[in-house]
């Protein structure tokens, strides 16, 4: 039996799509159709997710979950009078807080994700041109300038979590792939050297990492279960030798990848907010 | 005067975060010194956790506030030992969950991020490869293979627009530059024809464009604001006369504006969670 799950916003949705998850997780042996409904900032959006609500209702024969975080009094009435039950996200906690601070809250809608500020847009781009430019370790005079330099063997992560790190977090990455060469000793290739403070690797499951090159190169020893263990166990004795902080990627979602390299690595965000 | 604020979870804290930020700025005339602390799994972490908020608490002489998504009822049972107001995000909503619905939760820690499955992976990976290979409109015979195609004249926001929905989504997403040869009509260029429906617009204000142009080329044509505004009206006008719909990216942020793309295009995102 399914139930209707809405996310109701008066902008991206980011927030009640979140912490909507985050609920309807807890409850993973209920089957949910998920709807995100943003920007309802009127009367008549509004009446049109009360429509799809109650189209819902009617089609599972139950009331739908609404996790809102509306701050518009009118819109939020009227999604109100809906079949679905509602979680009133913020306004359940603003109330409180309201109380705990002594002071009346803004009131204002769709006040997190909304900062376009130029020197937000900037910090983002430039980490983001940084990370375009130095994938793959081509351009090692560049090292100087980044937050972090991550290293894993080819097709371990690397530019995903480059990029996810400059876009979500302003964060300049570059990326050393290490190759056979690298992998014969358990010393750190010369060029890495003076960076050792910035070093951080990826390793990953030699069975996942087969699959992920055979995708590339099906048919090539590069995608060969052997060599892909090969591999693996050398850029981890890299890293337990060198004392380098280092993260398996095979179980952990890319969010959780950035958010422990943040925090293992003591970087301080350069943006708030999620990417 | 300023107040701590603490974004406490078992796990990334991605959801704590989200939420923490959204309640904090309808406060907007108070100052808060705001800190993650993620994967509080152990006692001994929860124990170091309120000895940072106990701190914040003599520094500032004012109750800290503690955003948590904790579920781990040891951990949290320590934390509320501390000198903090807690607000206990995913449970406030939880039991009434449990009563709605008429069954108990998992009552189980960072289910909402923690889905590393291979086949989230290979969806975000290609459709992140697919945007850098199709940075730039450089190679048209892969816009069958696009679920949108985004335009806009040189620096409007394009790539990082395109990785966004790549990474947090997993949208294949390719962009076509409009330069001076395709402005000077308000016809839709030849290329495109074919794909009319897959197509989607991006604008800026001229006076941004500038700012952003300079920083890579000063003292160019191209970052003059003459320049910019020919450009972006030119650009403008194609998006009208032919019906495309289009997004001006200088105010809103990148999460809103993967949000409108995605809720004005149609598209229905291949991943779930935030990137």
């Amino acid at each position: 039996m399914k139930r209707g799950a809405f996310f109701l916003s008066d902008r991206t949705g980011i927030t009640a799509e979140t912490m909507g998850h985050s609920l309807l997780s807890q409850f993973d042996n209920l089957e949910f159709e998920q709807v995100n409904i943003p920007f309802i900032d009127s009367a008549e959006k509004a009446n049109e997710a009360v429509e799809l609500i109650n189209a819902a209702s009617i089609r599972f024969g139950n009331k739908p979950l609404l996790f809102s975080t509306l701050i518009n009094d009118e819109v939020r009435q009227i999604i109100e009078q809906s079949e679905g039950i509602m979680y009133d996200l913020l306004n359940t906690f603003v109330r409180p807080m309201e109380h705990d601070l002594g002071v009346k809250s803004a009131h204002a809608v769709g006040r997190s994700h909304s900062m376009g500020s130029y020197s937000n847009y900037k910090l983002r781009i430039d980490a983001l041109n940084y990370s375009l430019v130095n994938d793959d370790g081509n351009i090692l005079k560049h090292y100087p300038k980044a937050d972090i330099i991550i290293l894993g063997v080819s097709r371990s992560g690397k530019t995903p979590t480059c990029l996810s790190l400059a876009l979500q977090y302003g964060i300049m990455a570059a990326n050393y792939p290490l190759i056979d060469d690298d992998l014969e000793s358990t010393r750190l290739p010369k060029v890495l050297e003076p960076y050792r403070d910035k070093l951080f690797g990826l390793t990953i499951d030699p069975d996942r990492l087969r699959h992920i090159r055979k995708e590339r190169r099906p048919d090539s020893r590069y995608a060969e279960y052997q060599q892909c263990q090969y591999e693996v166990n050398a850029v981890e004795k890299i890293y337990r030798s060198q004392q380098i902080p280092f993260l398996n990627t095979s179980t952990v979602s890319i969010e959780e990848i950035t958010t422990i390299i943040l925090q293992s690595s003591g970087l301080t965000r350069r943006l708030h907010g999620q990417a």
